[in-house]
């Protein structure tokens, strides 16, 4: 199901939106996630159960939807000065985050909607902080690589680690980095 | 929760494991998964309830458990007298059949247990492939990269995009191929 997007912010469904969203976060802190209900999360949020099954169809769905939102990136990477450094302390700080326990429950909370949005919102966001590691490279009249290859080269090995079942150390992160810099020289 | 390993062929263990992996396929084959439960698996499979439960926990690791075991390749990869050639005929198929609906279904249901057990068997079951197309090149005194490299160049971005939306199609399988065949020369 298809979540509405662009809401009119401060609008009724904003509202209802931030409303559902900040009950799913305190109940998910509160208690095991297997015994969170639409009900409870309706109660808590103070709109009808039938609002949120029209909204998001699922529960699996309003939790990828909250999840996402928590994925989405608070702040741009570190300016070093320099790309490859930012892109290796980008990657640095990606890992780490993903990969731990809260992390990962989002990224399991993404994937497990049947509505690929979510995860495909998830990668857009990875890819935006790449983009602007790639501009601020570009301005300085440095090379960087193609922003696909780096999806490909540093952020899929990341993500395909965490996923199934490896730990993607430092060492690791930094010779991928190192490997996709080395396709600019 | 741990799933018991190296059964006794023919043991009552294996037979109770055998009968109850069928219930779930005919069952997920004749409606929809999220109708299935495990009183009406174990009903199929003439066990009781508490047998599965104990056994695997809760229906989601009996569900990854059964779609690891079905992503088990069932064969070698194809012997082309070349290593890349023979990459390129894996990776084409392994992208064709994951990003196909069943494949995707599988990768979730595997994806979404708590215990990453069966995550690991399914990296492990492709690292085995990779391996296999790099003993047969070396074999003829074929240069052939690590097999961690093939992991995080090919089999990696391909995954990667299958689970965050977008479709992995022949052309950029084959760049993948291509590029991780050339750190060789």
């Amino acid at each position: 199901m298809a979540v509405k997007e662009n809401l009119r912010p401060g609008g009724r469904s904003a509202r209802v939106q931030a409303s559902v969203h900040k009950a799913v976060r305190e109940l998910l802190a509160a208690m095991n996630r297997a015994e969170v209900t639409i009900p409870m999360i309706a109660g808590k949020a103070g709109v009808t159960p039938s609002t949120i099954y029209r909204r998001w169809g699922d529960l699996q769905e309003l939790l990828a939807d909250v999840a996402v939102e928590r994925l989405r990136p608070d702040m741009q990477p570190v300016d070093t000065g320099n790309g490859q450094a930012d892109l290796q302390a980008w990657a640095e700080q990606y890992a780490e985050e993903m990969s731990s326990g809260p992390g990962r429950e989002m990224i399991r909370d993404v994937l497990a909607a049947q509505a690929g949005v979510n995860a495909c919102k998830c990668a857009e966001y990875t890819r935006q902080q790449i983009d602007v590691i790639a501009g601020r490279a570009k301005a300085r009249g440095a090379a960087f690589p193609d922003v696909d290859l780096v999806m490909d080269q540093v952020v899929a090995p990341i993500m395909y680690r965490i996923l199934f079942g490896d730990v993607p150390d430092t060492t690791r992160v930094r010779d991928l980095v190192t490997r996709v810099m080395s396709t600019t020289d």
